[in-house]
C-alpha cells in the first residue's frame, strides 16, 4: 500500500464512481456541514477502492475544538446519519476500540464513558418509571490485544453470542491521509471494521460476517502517518517512501502527526459521539434530559 | 445481617472453629507479617460465619502508605499464597471488578493495568524469544453494571466459554468492619465472588458453580461502612443501628468511611497486588524483570 | 473544639444572633434554594461563634448528583451572591486550594481548572475583539504544603504583591458537621480563610489582614471528619470523644466520611463553582458563551 | 529561523567550535550513554549559534521507553551532571514548566509531582529527625499562561522574591530537530530559559538576568515540529518550507510530529527526571530511601 488511510472518502479518486465500477458518490453540503455517501455495491468496486463492500457516510464539520453555536447542528447529523444505519428495534451493543492509555487512540473508551447503558434497567425501572420507550443498550471498552492478551474482536464475539444485539456499534479512532480532516470528520460506515482491508483476517475483523449482526463502525480521524503525509505532500514515489520510512522510524517507534491540542480534540470529539449515539439511540428522550444523565 | 464486611476473618468469632462446626482457623506470623488460614468446609460452618465453604488466607501488612524496606516480603508472601490456590498449568484470565471512576472501587481495575497479558505472546513469542516457560494470561477489567448495562458475571462467564482458561482470579474492593485493616489487608479465597453470600444470586456470582473453574478472590479492603462502624464502636443494638442508619444516609446516599489519603492507598494497593499476581504468575521471569515490564 | 465545622451555619446556635452579641442571621427559601445570611459585626460574636468577623453566606440546594432543570437556578444564586461581596472593578485573582491528588480535596484547584482566565488578553485581544467589557481575571492552583514546601499563603502573597488584584476568590474543600450538606451547600464569605479560626496564624491566613485586599472564599463541604460525625450521632462528652478518637484514627491516620460517590461530587461542585464565578466576573458574556468558552 | 530546535547541540555545525568564535564542544561516550558539552563563551558565539552564552550538556541514552538495566546508570549520569550545576548550598526552587492537560507539554508539571519538597521540614523535621543534611527543596508547577492569565516568569519571580532560594531549577519539555532524539535525550544548561533566544523578551526570560540567581535549565525533546522534520528530510530550501508551513498547518493549529507511545514516554521520561533531581539534590539520603519517599 502507498498510503494508509482509514477513511473510504480518500481511497476513491474521482474517476472511480461509475456503473460499471459498481462505486457511488454524492456530496451534499447544509449549513456548514457537508455528508459525503459512497456505496460500494460490487467485489470490482471494492478491489479499486480497497475497502469492503458497503456504505461509507463522512460527516464534514467545523472542527471540533471551535467554539460555535453548531455544536447541536453536528449532533443531531450524526445522530440522525447513524439511525438511518441502525435495525429499528432490538438491543444495540456499542463498544469502544483502543487503548485508554495512549491519547489519540482513546477515543473508543472515552466515548463509551458516556454512552447511556440501559439493557439492566429494562425490566425493573421501564416499567415503574413510564420508560417503555426506552431502547435497550449495553456499552464495553476493555483496551488492547497488548494490555487483555485477548482480541477485540474475540472478546465482542462472545459478549454477542451471550447478550444477542440486534447489532454492534463500534467507535474507533482512524488514521487520515489529510491534516485538515483531524477533528473536523466522522466516518459512519455499515461494513464494521476489517483491519488490513480485504486481507480477511477474519481473527481480527469485526462484521457481519463475524459476528452474525450488522456492525455499524463509527470513527474519528485522529492521527495521519508521517510517511503518509511526507508522500503526499511531496508527491513521492514508493523506494522514496522506503527510505523516507526508515529516516523517520527510527529504532522502529511508529511516528504520527497530531495537532498541537490532540488532548482537548480526544475530549471534545469523544463527548459529541457519545452525545450524537445517545441521541440516535434514545428517540424518547429530549436532548436535555440525555445531556443531564451523560453529566 | 447487623454489619457488614467482607472479610471471613471478621465474621468468624473466636469459639466457632471447631470439628463439630466444620470451620478450623490458624494464625503464624513472621516477619511482621501476619497469615490467617480459615477453612469452612461444611454446610453448617458455612451457615455460622455466613460466607460460602472454601478456603480464606487473610493477609496483614504494615500499612501499604508506609515507607518500609519489607514491600518484597509482603509481596513474596501474597504471591507464594496465591500461587498454592492456583491450577499447576494452564491460561490463567485475571478479572479487575468494580467501577474505575469511584476511587475505593478501582482497585480491582487498576491492578488490571499492571498485570502482563501474555496470551496473545504464546505463539510466535514465547518460541522465537525462548520464553517457552511464560505462562498463558489474560486481563481484563470493563466497569460495573450501571456502566455497561451487563453484568460482570455475564462478561466474565462468556469470556471464560470463549477462550477456556484453566482458573479466574477476581480482584475486588472489600468492605472491612475494622478501620485498622483498610490498606494493610488482603484476603485471597478459593470460592470466588457471591454478593450477598450464600444467598444465591447465580446471576452475579463468580464461582465454580457458575463458571466450571476455579475462581479465587483477591481483595483488599477499602472502606469501612459508616453503619457498621458507629454500630461497632458504640455496641448498638440492631434497632439502634436502623435509627442511625436513616442519619447517615441522608437522601439514601451511601456514606462511607476512608482514610484522608484513599487515592494514595488505592495506587499503592493495586501496585502490590498486581506485582504480587505477576510473580505468582511467572516464576520463570526475575523480581527485577517483572518490574521492568510493568513499567 | 468539641467538633470540627467550617461552616459559621454549623457553629452558631439558635440563641446567638442577637444585638448584644453583634450576630445577626436570616435565611430566604426561593425556588428550592435557601440561602442563609449570618454577620458577626463584634469580637464578642466573634468569640461566641469561633470564627472571625464578617459576613457568611450559605446556600443550600439540591444536591450537585442529582438531574434537575434548576442547574442555572442555583448557579445564577450564586454568581449573584459572590458578585455582591465583590469590588466593582480591577483584576481578581482566583486561587484553588487544597490538593489534587486527594479526591475530596481537589475541589479548588478542579474549579481553577474551568475559571476563564483573561489578564494576558486585556490589552492586545479585548481592543481588537471589541472585548473591552471583559473583566481581567487571574487563576491559580499550585497544591499544598507537603508537595510544594511552600505555604499557599506565601505564594499567594507573592502573586499578590507582584499582580496586584483588587480581590483574591479563595475556593476551598470545607468540613461539614452534616452529611445532609455534602454535595449540596456553597459558603461564601468575606473574611478569608483562617485556619484555626482566630487563633491567628498569620503565616497561614488568607485574609484583608495578610494581603491587603478583600479576600473572598468560597467553600463546599466535602467531608465530615469521623469523630464529628461519631460524637454528634450520640452526644458525646469530651472525653468519650477523645476515646473514640484513638479508635477511629488507627496508626494516625485521619479518617474521614464521605459519599460513595465522592469522586462525582467533586466534578460537578467543581463545575458549578467555575460556572458561577465566571457568570459572577464576566457579566458582558452570555451563558452561553460562557459554557463555550469553559469546554 | 529556518528551524526549530530547543537543543543547542543541534543549533551548531561541525566548522563552528573554535577559539575564534568563542565556541568549544567535546562529547565523551560511557556505557552506551554519550554526553556533549558545548560552551559559548562570545557574543560572536551566541549569534553563531543562536542561543545564549553558557553550557549546554545533552546526555543521550538509550531509549526511556525500553526496558534496560541501566536506569540506574543514565539516572546517576543526570544527577551527577545537574549536581555540577548547582551551588553548593542553599534552597534550591524547581519549577514545572508547560501545560499538564497537553500530553507532550506535561513533562514539567509531572516532573514535579515527583521532586521532594523539603522547605517546610527544615524547621522541626530535620532537627528532630537527624536530618540535618537535607537540602531545602521547593517545588511548583501552576500551568501555562493560557490557563492561569499570568506569565509563568511573573509568578517565579514572585515566588523568587519571597522565598529567595539559591537558584532555580526549570524543567521544561523542548522541540528537537531530530526524531531520533525523542524520549533518548536530555539538555542541562546554566542559561535558563529565553524564548526566542537572544531576541529578550524580558517578561518571558528565565534567567539570572531576570532572577537574579543562576536557574539551571533541564529538558527532554518530546516533539518535532512537523516543518522542520519535512524540511530536514527534503533538505527544502526556505521558500518551499514557507509554502509546506501552509499545508501543514490547516486552520492555523500546529502539527506536531511524536512517537505513537507518547504518553508511556513522558511518564517515565519525567519519573528519570524527578529521580535525577532527587538524587543530585539530597546526596546525603539514599537511592532506595528516595525511591520510597517518592512513590
Amino acid at each position: 500500500m502507498t498510503y494508509r488511510s482509514d477513511l473510504a472518502m480518500e481511497c476513491i479518486d474521482a474517476s472511480q464512481p461509475s456503473p460499471e465500477n459498481g462505486i457511488t458518490s454524492e456530496t451534499i453540503n447544509k449549513n456548514g456541514i457537508s455528508i459525503n455517501k459512497i456505496k460500494i455495491q460490487t467485489e470490482k468496486g471494492s478491489q479499486l477502492v480497497g475497502k469492503p463492500i458497503g456504505q461509507y457516510i463522512t460527516i464534514q464539520v467545523p472542527s471540533f475544538s471551535e467554539v460555535s453555536d453548531d455544536i447541536e447542528g453536528r449532533i443531531f447529523t450524526i445522530s440522525e446519519q447513524l439511525k438511518n444505519l441502525l435495525p429499528k428495534d432490538g438491543l444495540i451493543l456499542v463498544v469502544g476500540l483502543g487503548n485508554p492509555s495512549v491519547t489519540p487512540d482513546a477515543i473508543g473508551p472515552k466515548t463509551i464513558d458516556k454512552v447511556l447503558a440501559t439493557r439492566h434497567l429494562m425490566d425493573e425501572f421501564s416499567r415503574t418509571n413510564n420508560l417503555n420507550n426506552l431502547r435497550s443498550v449495553a456499552a464495553v471498552a476493555f483496551g488492547v490485544l497488548g494490555q487483555t492478551g485477548i482480541e477485540s474482536s474475540e472478546i465482542i464475539k462472545s459478549i454477542v453470542d451471550n447478550i444477542k444485539p440486534s447489532a454492534v456499534i463500534a467507535v474507533d479512532a482512524l488514521a487520515s491521509r489529510s491534516l485538515e480532516r483531524l477533528g473536523t470528520t466522522i466516518q459512519l460506515s455499515d461494513t464494521g471494521i476489517s483491519p488490513g482491508s480485504g486481507v480477511g483476517n477474519l481473527r481480527k475483523e469485526l462484521s457481519k460476517n463475524t459476528l452474525g449482526i450488522p456492525v455499524i463502525a463509527v470513527g474519528v480521524p485522529t492521527v495521519v502517518d508521517c510517511i503518509t503525509l511526507a508522500g503526499d505532500l511531496l508527491n513521492l514515489d514508493n523506494n522514496s517512501k522506503n527510505e523516507l520510512n526508515k529516516k523517520v522510524s527510527p529504532n522502529g517507534n511508529i511516528m504520527m502527526v497530531t495537532p498541537r491540542e490532540i488532548d482537548i480534540l480526544i475530549d471534545k470529539a469523544s463527548y459529541i459521539l457519545s452525545l450524537g449515539i445517545n441521541i440516535a439511540l434514545q428517540p424518547s428522550l429530549s436532548y436535555k434530559d440525555i445531556i443531564a444523565l451523560m453529566s
